[in-house]
């Protein structure tokens, strides 16, 4: 029988309460049972307990950050004593090193380590789960937020971001049409992403009556600047002037759907996809600045456990330079084709208005332009910006802790 | 005899010269031999010259990038005829498409698929390789440049480049003691990487401070920023006022190093160091606004091929949230306090002196600094930024270009 036992162990090692009681385990873990009427044991491990220790001594807390003396830290500590304190609803441990620590039930069952619980605080609180889509299912994924909510209300910042994250884009609409607008976005996030093109660029064709033909050209699906080390996350486009011609309309393919299907029915071409390194590159200069960037990187990015982490595809910006095998050469081109050809026949063609902003996940979507008719009664006028993950996280746990209290 | 055959089979395909002969090889290849003395035979596919032809509706010239119609790109292209011309030491290529191609000799050369001109090519130009040192080398790899020669001459500048690149650590000597050093520095090679905490920052002494590292105390060695997924690449420290207390030195390791070591004497530690999933967090805020920055990785992160990407370490930057299976905690902390004590042991310190700019790899190196003394009498004052590594190369690639004439 569970409870009889586990009643004589606690006798042994703590003073037992109505509310929370705890044990040894081992030797090495200490095991929790919170008995608000669920029969839920957590179970920590005594080095990880010591280690997070949360005293002044151990922890500074205005930084909430560990100051304990690691140099010094004894992996073979042991718990030599143990408190469950009901009415505060804590545990104390005292320590083989005579230390002494207090954590609360609530500090502890955010950090439990049973795997439906980690899983659940990396998906909601680390990095949302993403949702591949196909070019079909683009109007019932693709969410619509008004720019004014998003620039002062949390709850509709909140959102975007969410939304962002999940699905890989988002739009924007009755944004003014001025050119402040995306670093104003930018910020109300967190701070631009610097390239070597600078922070806002512009999207319009170049000059019309110096220009042979006023035709712009289609602009093929891409991922921007897949040179980089570290790519910039998160296009955001602001639709200030639109073309009246029937082109220049975005198109954009969800890369991780693409890569969903090479790896359900063309396994032999996602495995050369994403193992053959690509040398991805960018010569130019920019105010004067020559700059020469190359970064190698297969088509589909895979982390240890196989979950894409970045897909780069671009025409222009893949180098001459081609630094594989010979024999792998034209197994890797019939690969690529397969995925261009899947990537244009799964693209979703719309058309942003004046005030539209556009934002997707750079590291993820693909996008392209199609052709459009410039002319100086018709032009096209695009301010971009980009945002990074790590600083759109962020605001989004601060988010997050503020509107839906999730734990630190 | 390879000699009477090669004639031959060229005879058939190609107009035969004194200086340059091509053939077409099982129909998907052409072999070029320059003839240039050397028994030197190129063999590039064929579909990659097709990919790479370079008249002007398949490349755009100003921008060095591909423009071919790849929508619409055909893998299963053939060279049906080929012209070698040794007089301008081009082979021309007429393909099953009807196009036409040339190709320089020079360019050719440039993008050699023999593995050893590729690894050339990529050890001298894409990123140097490593060279990994213990404490008690410091000094022997440890290169000294002049501030003034880094930012007037530009060999000077490729050096200190090259250095940092190779060996992970510089120092710069008789900079001005004014606050815009580390920012004319950046800019010499790019453009500053702003983080949360801004763009430069200021390292002194603060009573309340919120970051750790603006304590007097000592600093144990980390890293700086391992809760970004996009971690700052190199720190730039400026020394304008050094305390005149016995501490304040700084503190370094080859964390690549340290990683040699554990792959080598404690497989199990490295294994378990470079698979485990750490999570690496900052809370706080800046400037009225808050962030919450987490990103998940392992003290030793490798790539597909087991080459060292990037080193975590940080006392106060490991959250108390740690995702792990409980069974791996423990051997964890026991492989980390490994880690630990081998770092510590191999650390080399020394103290800057004003005018002194410190420049280290954040990726690779573990920097720390001992306890000092402070007061208004004897204040500290270094003031930081960081550069990233896609800039950092780009600069580096370009300055090659100029002054080694590399490839393009």
């Amino acid at each position: 029988m569970w409870v009889p036992r586990l009643l004589r162990t606690i006798k042994q090692h703590t003073q037992f309460t109505r509310q929370i009681s705890a044990r040894i385990v081992n030797g090495t873990n200490i095991e929790v049972q919170p008995e608000d009427g669920k029969p839920e044991k957590l179970i920590f491990p005594s080095v990880w307990l010591r280690d997070n220790c949360l005293c002044d001594e151990c922890f500074h807390g205005s930084s909430k950050s560990r100051k304990l003396d690691w140099d010094n830290f004894d992996t073979r500590i042991k718990p030599v004593d143990l408190v469950a304190d009901g009415k505060e609803k804590q545990v104390v441990v005292r320590w083989s090193d005579h230390h002494e620590s207090r954590f609360t039930l609530e500090w502890l069952k955010d950090r439990s380590f049973q795997k439906e619980k980690q899983e659940e605080y990396l998906r909601e609180f680390y990095r949302p789960e993403t949702q591949h889509w196909s070019g079909k299912q683009f109007q019932d994924i693709a969410r619509h937020f008004n720019y004014e909510e998003v620039m002062s209300q949390d709850s509709t910042l909140m959102q975007w971001l969410q939304s962002l994250a999940v699905h890989g884009v988002a739009l924007l609409r009755n944004a003014p049409l001025d050119e402040g607008v995306v670093r104003r976005l930018a910020e109300r996030v967190g701070f631009i992403r610097r390239t070597t093109y600078g922070e806002e660029f512009v999207v319009q064709a170049k000059p019309g009556a110096q220009n042979f033909a006023y035709l712009s050209l289609p602009l093929p699906l891409h991922t921007d600047l897949p040179y980089y080390e570290y790519k910039p996350s998160v296009n955001i486009l602001h639709c200030v002037v639109q073309t009246d011609s029937p082109g220049g309309s975005n198109m954009l393919v969800d890369g991780f759907h693409i890569a969903d299907i090479l790896r359900r029915d063309y396994p032999e071409d996602f495995e050369r996809l994403s193992r053959v390194i690509v040398d991805w590159n960018d010569i130019g200069s920019e105010d004067g600045r020559k700059f020469h960037n190359i970064w190698r990187a297969p088509v589909i990015c895979l982390d240890a456990e196989g979950r894409y982490t970045r897909v780069n595809h671009s025409v222009p910006q893949r180098d001459s330079h081609f630094n594989v095998p010979l024999a792998e050469v034209l197994p890797w081109y019939e690969s690529y084709a397969r995925f261009v050809r899947l990537a244009i026949a799964d693209s979703h063609a719309f058309k942003t208005q004046p005030g539209d902003v556009l934002t997707f996940n750079n590291i993820r979507l693909l996008h392209g332009r199609t052709g459009y008719d410039d002319s100086e009664i018709s032009p096209r006028y695009i301010v971009g910006a980009y945002l990074d993950w790590d600083i759109i996280y962020s605001r989004l746990r601060v988010l997050k802790n503020k509107i839906q209290r999730k734990p630190q």
